[in-house]
């Protein structure tokens, strides 16, 4: 199954709408597991935010629209995974020291 | 299923009403499974408390309404999650660092 | 189920009665499946500890009251949990830093 | 069940005799399903070990007997749990910082 | 079963092609069950990610003809298993200090 | 069941014989289900190891034997267990600090 | 059962042949059931690895050679275990500080 798993957004949006309509927007589409939306800082008109967004089949584009059509910009990917299994990053010696 | 699962509320409230009467009270509206209150600073007058709420369909409004009725302010919603599962946010190096 | 599930508390007490008989007492009362002290700071005449209580129903004020009648006092009641599950707190990046 | 499930010991002991015994002897007594004894630090003559002891129902009188017995002293009970499961420690805000 | 079972790679591409359209492309080769890429250093124009791959039959050289073709460079093999089962790197007391 | 079931032994020996051969050797006891030697210092003409044995009816004398014959000498026993079960150490907030 | 079943290694070896041939090579051995190396350090010429081997009857001698014959050598055994089950080191306080 060549299908998007998993995907980890760092995001920026206004205040407004709020983080419980955004998830749940998320969540309408299609191949969408669950969505997990951590707030990371707060400033007077933004919020800094992670989308940890988990399913069958994730269409980044669709996820994007969504995202954008409430006052957010995606600043960057930080993860992503594909296929029959979640596969979770691996630790290195690189990574600890 | 396009419904909140978690909610984790950052709120300032007075002593009275007890965390306990505030726990069962959010427990008794419709859609949740549990409620946890944790204490993260008491001063004089006031208690700053992280509650976080899981079930199958939170309403946030609802929440609001009860933790303000028992003399609560929420300062910020730090993390929610909707879907059919409930999914943890992963972290990636951005945040190890 | 809107019960009390866990309770946290940071107690002050004399030395006499001992821990054992404490935690035999509160194990007495109905709803309560389990009694956790474990024991932060030792004086002269008290000793600091923080009393963790699972059940499936638990009654604040009887707890408060088997307490007192040991010589211990309630500082606060560091976390409760209510509802059909007991929910953990969930850590956020505010925690964390 | 009202009865002692775990219960954690600081003893301060004689270097003989030898730790395998104490052990072998506690786990003698009723009600005891298992006894772990481990090193905190070695002096010349004696040595100072935690003692963890999990059962269905353990009898504090007897332990300390049999400890002050095989030339050990306790210096203090720094957990007991009771009940029908043995409840852990819930760590708290208070206690992470 | 002599077959690579995991692959961990540090990797320096591109901004184009995104994430998304790799980790698809690799995850479409036979023998692998899923593929994480995680983004450890975004500069203006490339970015330094770390791929963790697995499955039960891995083919560096197919592997490595995707990245190629995708503007990315193979900067080192971090950690490989092979075998029945996928093994772990087991920490020892060089490691941790 | 008062049997040793746990032992953590701090051993210095020579480099000959071999860890393999050590570990061998100690398996082919009664009562054992394993052996795990691990190593923290190594110099010109030692190592220090740390054996950590389990099984279900562990003899001191016969693995002191066993290690003495293969040029080791026992410089504590850091921690055992016995019983029914093996019981861990609990960490109580005296170790945390 | 007196065999081997975990061996870890730290080789030191040049950069050819590589990582994967290397894994591939060790798991055609009889009794083994999966190999990891993991990269610790990389210089111009060398790279010092890490082989984790976990099986049924590990061969050290035949293992040896297959890492000689790929141009490596061990410069330690940093932990072995053998028996029933392999046995993972138990950490303890003098570990810990």
């Amino acid at each position: 199954m060549t299908k998007l798993r998993r995907m980890v957004l760092d995001v920026l949006k206004t205040h407004e709408p709020k983080l419980t309509d955004l998830a749940l927007k998320l969540c309408s589409l299609d191949g969408i597991d669950g969505v997990n939306i951590t707030v990371y800082e707060i400033d007077k008109s933004t919020e800094n935010i992670k989308i940890t967004i988990e399913g069958y089949n994730l269409d980044y584009e669709a996820i994007k629209s969504i995202i954008e059509s409430m006052n957010g910009v995606i600043h960057s990917i930080d993860e992503v995974a594909a296929g029959k299994k979640i596969v979770d990053e691996v630790k290195t010696p690189q990574d600890r020291y």
